[in-house]
């Protein structure tokens, strides 16, 4: 095993946000299900887009979000996802760059004459804070095995991949030869869920997975329960302890469980003042936790960090993070809670 | 005079802001005096981009922030202004119909092959808040006499041109004929200064124009005094009394001005509690004060309404209005203190 470039690579839907508020007629007019996040294609993208009130474009997209948390908390981070050579690829590639990510995944040439743009997510807020998102795909949908950068990868301590790949057979293919190589490389692989519905599209795939090239897999309580279609906790945390070496499970306010062999540790959530808004909070307790695993932490302290870098992130609007340094943060808090 | 069917139609440089956060050092690393607004090329574009950190993209430009604040008052309002037909320009396009106003401006065909890209203007934010901005034209540079929509100016009660457009011989010639237009249709023609530097670039033309084709001038006072080369506000505003109908001055905490003939009405400006980013304090002071204007108000009134637009306006980040319907909190300010 040679000496690691990068704690993280991670793999995912590279998207560019795009936010607008809106009310809930507006979502009620257009059949929108408060609070989703749903696949959409070019025409209706264009369609909801020519709606939608006056937005902010920011980059986002779940694995990305939480390299560049992971890049706050001074990790070296890779990132592998699909652009397209166009204006929003232009700004995705600028932006996961700027946060200090290795990013060299070739964009897709001509994407928008092969009706392939870069991915947009178009997200309602509506009052209250909550967003209701469309996703639409375009030239992620082109990544594939091809585009895994062997390198990286073998030179990462764990590679991390989002569970929304799993709608492309191409992007499949892309990260079971990610898995491969990493861990013939002896290296972790490590999971997320992403979302419940995509668990009830692939759950059989997906235990398929979980039992053979997952070391670590993160899940929030309802994506668990999705995987192993129960409503017993107990029940789905008794499944998940044969398919994978850690399951670190999110539970929102009541923070997190570490399942390690036969040991579950609660971890409790970090304290907010007021939560403005949860979008990220998963992608960035991945973060947190992931860094503390490639600094070689406890698994209790890892759950830790994943709370206070989910708790910086609903502190505010946006998924990546706004503190100056994300590090001085987590280290302050651990050292007090220490 | 036919109905008219527009308040205001604002003629200015469409551009799309990209802001990230950056230290002081970045600024004198790149020769940027801090507070700034640069006018930059495409390479110097390209090359601070690639070194600045991670963007928020918005659209902006100042007459077209000025129109968000008039759609935000319940003003029928018309832009006109320069975009390719790329993503950036797709954006502002969206945008600025999506707060209801009018907007048919032609994109500048094949913008990106003969180097004129939507204009973008990439902001420094510096601990404190304060803006150094760095305009790359692009598509603005193109605009031209074919461009005015000669029915929207001749059906609007007051066009309204930013002295930002002054940069371009094409824009000039531009900007004369919608004046034309409009006294022809008897309607009002409304000028602002835009920007010291600009006003010293521009000096001789812009007295001349003020004297020739404006009723109602607006400018702060350093642009004022600019203009005149005076260091004296009283001295400055004995000319521009002789120049325009109607002058309002605009003093930041000290409020503003209003020169009307022989007399010099001070407005105090809106208590704010916090400023948080003075960007868009003028262009919403405009709209307030259009807005006054164009429903009949006193100049007193109209002033006040300037004031309220700007203090809310610098009371959180970003160049347009973030309150529910800016309208709503006009009301009830001047219905407070009336």
């Amino acid at each position: 095993m040679t000496n690691p470039r990068f704690d993280v690579v991670a793999i995912g839907n590279a998207i560019v946000d795009v936010l607008a508020h809106a009310d809930e007629a507006f979502l009620d007019r257009h059949g929108m299900p408060k609070g989703s996040m749903t696949l959409i294609d070019a025409a209706r993208a264009d369609m909801i887009y020519d709606q939608m009130g006056p937005g902010v474009e920011v980059s986002g997209g779940s694995a990305a979000n939480t390299v560049a948390g992971l890049a706050a908390l001074g990790a070296r981070a890779a990132y592998v996802g699909k652009v397209a050579d166009d204006a929003l690829g232009h700004i995705f590639r600028h932006d996961i760059k700027a946060i200090g990510a290795h990013y060299e995944t070739a964009p897709l040439v001509n994407g928008t004459e092969c009706g392939k743009s870069t991915a947009r997510c178009l997200i309602l807020v509506t009052p209250g804070g909550q967003r209701t998102m469309n996703t639409y795909l375009g030239a992620c949908t082109a990544l594939g095995p091809d585009d895994i950068d062997e390198e990286a990868v073998a030179a990462g301590l764990i590679t991390y991949v989002e569970g929304y790949l799993w709608d492309e057979p191409s992007a499949k293919a892309a990260i079971r030869k990610a898995a491969a190589i990493a861990h013939e490389a002896g290296r972790k692989v490590a999971f997320t869920l992403s979302d419940s519905f995509c668990v009830d599209r692939h759950r059989d795939e997906f235990i398929d997975l979980a039992s053979g090239q997952v070391d670590v897999l993160f899940a929030n309580e309802a994506e668990l329960k999705a995987l192993y279609q129960t409503d017993d906790l107990d029940a789905a945390i008794a499944q998940v302890k044969s398919h994978v070496d850690v399951a670190a499970v999110t539970r929102s306010a009541e923070g997190s469980l570490v399942v390690v062999g036969d040991e579950v540790i609660p971890v409790s959530a970090e304290p907010v003042t007021e939560v403005v808004d949860t979008t990220g909070a998963g992608d960035l307790y991945a973060a947190g936790f992931l860094r503390g695993l490639t600094s070689g932490r406890s698994l209790t302290d890892c759950a830790r960090m994943g709370s206070v870098c989910a708790a910086e992130i609903i502190s505010h609007f946006g998924a990546r993070p706004e503190v100056p340094s994300l590090a001085d943060l987590v280290g302050e808090r651990m050292g007090r809670a220490a």
